[in-house]
């Protein structure tokens, strides 16, 4: 398989596992067919947009690459077919596989994007990790819970930075940007599914307790 | 009366609607006159703004047509002399009306904005749809609420996204703009006053119970 | 001490006011290292951001300033390490003076940017209360609560407003730049620490009883 493929295909599973988790959310909340796709919708295009906004390129990635959106509301309409099936055990493994490969891709393509954008390491790497978790968090907004990335004490947005610190010193050392892509996503994707296996937590910043 | 004194009229009466939604909500959560001001200004002028950043126009709507502005000021400060009349039945009446006339236009001036900037019809479809129901999700949020638009199971960004699609069909057809406006607008209203008035259900998507 | 040397520093004691209530916003909702980090860049540099956005400003003010984002992030690690002496009565005092320079600094200096990109005074006064207040609105609704500016009936989006309002006014009178907003900065930071001291309270805008 060539290399594009992969990623065309990786991306496709990052957006099919945010849209999900969008759905997912959604549902529990007892939200009507708007509900349920504009949470989809946010929740697979939310950090990619914002990164677009603050970095002000347009058009907007789901404009540019708009079969994104129909897979998106095909996803919603049909929901109530396939996702209950989703929810069984296997389902659920399989989405935090998707999960963690669509956390991996749109952790380097944010950051790959900044960076051509003449942004610094850190900003790029922030932008790499705005794209990857800012969906999640605008879901649990629309949802009105206090956003799960900050407070499920696992790594995640730890686990977009080291993905995105290897692709920037990849580069920095000369590597070609498909295999510094290539780098940066395995090390997003794997950390963050060897966190899941290995159940790693991270502290919490308690001020009563220092 | 000239159609475009028509339009001027109901855009002023979307304004008013949503920016009463706002004080209305506001001042159930007992919000202080700086709450109240800034909740309904988002919900009179958060989907068009919104609308405006995602397609990266400026000036931004309520700054080229500052009397809106103003007008949401003054509705702010005076809201404690006429609010509590406005929410006896025939004001609560009057307000579903207006409600459904602001959206009706929303919908379309987004819509139209979209088209005229090259956005295919989807993308333009759904830009009025933002314009229409952003304001009232923001306003939720600001509230600590789960979005009404999402879970009320009642149309209402489908009825939008209907006279988004008139609109768009009237001008694929060879229609002046201004009928195709015209026709949108009263397809998404229309659509919105019968779904109040005959209690339209949208199906919950529950994945409980496929 | 020179005049930009003063403003430099009264910038930086907003930045670290407003990061520090995120800081313990975050801590509240017992979130992550991650959740402690974001919060307190939203509130230190939302409102800004969204100024930016708003007026289309690029490269948005902390990524110009990069130093900026490298004080957040290292307050964001050592929190733990100094955040309980700063909650004792002497920090949580020397926090109020912080936050209401911060209050003055960002109204006026998002007044002024707006002024010089040709907004009217109202919009200018606008976008000042925007950097002023938007960062706290995000921190509050990231951590699902009602904007606390919003519902403490105290003056706060109001004395960044006469600040503004002291900086156009003496603009419009001829007075230079500096000037004019050394004064705008003393009246906004000025009436917010008198309204906390005398407690200062806005009536409620309550529907039920007019």
């Amino acid at each position: 398989m060539h290399l594009s493929t992969l990623l065309f295909a990786i991306e496709v599973g990052g957006i099919v596992a945010f849209a999900m988790s969008g759905l997912i959310e959604a549902m529990r909340k007892r939200m009507d067919v708007v509900g349920v796709f504009s949470v989809a919708f946010v929740s697979a295009f939310g950090g990619g947009t914002v990164r677009d906004l603050l970095l002000d390129r347009r058009p907007l990635f789901w404009i540019e690459h708009e079969p994104y959106l129909w897979l998106v509301l095909a996803m919603a309409v049909t929901a109530p077919l396939w996702l209950p099936m989703a929810l069984r055990e296997t389902g659920a493994r399989l989405m935090v596989v998707a999960d963690a490969c669509g956390l991996g891709l749109f952790a380097i393509s944010g950051t790959s994007i900044a960076a051509s954008a003449g942004m610094s390491p850190l900003v790029s790497a922030l932008m790499g990790a705005t794209t990857a978790i800012v969906g999640g968090v605008a879901r649990d907004v629309l949802c009105n819970e206090v956003p799960q990335v900050y407070r499920d004490h696992r790594p995640y947005a730890l686990c977009a930075l080291a993905g995105s610190a290897a692709y920037l010193g990849l580069m920095a050392l000369g590597t070609g940007s498909q295999w510094a892509s290539l780098a940066g996503v395995l090390v997003a994707t794997g950390s963050r599914l060897l966190a899941v296996v290995l159940d790693w937590q991270l502290p919490s910043w308690n001020p009563r307790q220092p």
